[in-house]
């Protein structure tokens, strides 16, 4: 499996993916699913990808030879992001279409995309590419979008995420939501590729690619684990523990 | 759908479950998925259901029916836990048996279940019992079980749950699983239904049943967002952020 998320926030965008591709429990291994495309000064734009490895390679190596060769439609020549969604969906359902006409099994050529980046003076935006070539945004309410094994690390975005959300934050909490994913989920796994793009920047901005050993992605985990426990102790006590005192501390771990 | 889980610490058993079932998105109901069998003194059981709604009703009746007629084997002569869970888990898989053969179409009448208790001296024990009617217990090092919507509520469990937790904070944490999934999936709702078994007491022990406009229970969604938050602010900051400086709080929220 694969997990894959991007924020949304006033400030720009944050872009996580996880590096894990299986076909059975025997045949893992190690695939970057973060693909940028940028020009800087003009447009950036990030895909992150979800599904059959053929089928995600297809498309990214047709987005970059669309873009090299001047095509008619590429990453370069679309004027807006909305654009470039409905291009790369086309592109995605085509390549599908390629794949199931020459096999003879049932095999499943399916991928799906999330989108992010900025053309030019357009504000940023995110969208989730489907099998199927088609497309949304995030909503207003929950600026977050997902892709591959979601309900692990929901909940995190479901709580905390908001527009006003400053970039680098926004930024630990895709790591927390990412760590969460990892430590329940064999399927996904290190390294962890994370993009921070500041609105109007057009360049690629901050891009880390975090293996388990590294400290500072090691630092996230422990201190979100520590902070999980203080959260708990915090946590209002049962009726017949006693009265409810805001100052008091219920321990969560027994006494000796 | 569903959400039950189940904790086993040292000093006994917690199970929680939500109380939502649905055939279809317009006939969404509310139905106890908790089931006790308590002989005071003797032995106290308690089956967790998820899966098709009639096949549950129809083992919950037959567990009922067999202790109460004195059936040659029921809850109240097997002589362990063991036993329990294989005995429920050849009604259960009875019954599916016996609604497949009236029926024409495929409909899925699989039901699993979460059994936990205590019977005489025997230490307390769960079990997670399939539609197949095979069963496992849980595992030494994360000693609980879930079945229905299991994702969300996971990473909490998977990171904090320890035999030595104090029953009441185990108890807790079950609550801030339940209320994760709630909020992040609409299929599973209140009320939730909560026991708290400790280990020699064969009573049923303390049982809440919490509306969604609980105090109590709004009190525990609201501090653990808040310690999230608190747990976020408290992260490592990117390198680029500065040198890490234990003492140094990064808000989370950009000051205005």
């Amino acid at each position: 499996m694969t997990y894959c998320l991007a924020i949304h926030v006033d400030r720009g965008l944050v872009l996580c993916s996880d590096s894990r591709t299986n076909a059975g429990t025997d045949n893992v291994s190690t695939y970057s699913k973060m693909h940028s495309f940028l020009w800087p000064g003009n447009r950036m734009l990030c895909l992150l990808s979800a599904g059959n490895l053929a089928t995600t390679q297809g498309v990214v190596k047709r987005l970059r030879n669309d873009a090299g060769q001047g095509a008619g439609t590429s990453l370069l020549s679309v004027q807006s992001m909305l654009e470039a969604a409905d291009y790369i969906g086309m592109i995605n359902a085509e390549i599908q279409r390629n794949q199931a006409e020459r096999d003879i099994s049932s095999t499943s050529f399916e991928a799906s995309f999330i989108l992010g980046g900025q053309i030019g003076t357009e504000v940023p935006a995110t969208f989730m590419i489907y099998p199927q070539g088609n497309y949304i945004h995030e909503s207003a309410e929950h600026p977050f979008l997902q892709i591959g094994e979601i309900k692990y690390g929901k909940p995190i975005l479901d709580r905390v995420i908001r527009p006003d959300l400053s970039l680098e934050a926004a930024g630990r909490c895709a790591l927390v939501s990412m760590n969460s994913t990892m430590r329940s989920n064999v399927s996904v796994g290190a390294p962890v590729e994370l993009l921070i793009y500041r609105t109007g920047s057009l360049q690629e901005g901050r891009r880390l690619c975090l293996s388990e050993d590294d400290p500072f992605f090691r630092s996230i985990g422990e201190r979100w684990s520590e902070g999980l426990l203080q959260a708990l102790n915090n946590l209002p006590p049962f009726p017949w523990e006693g009265p409810v005192d805001e100052g008091q501390v219920y321990p969560f771990y027994p006494s000796p």
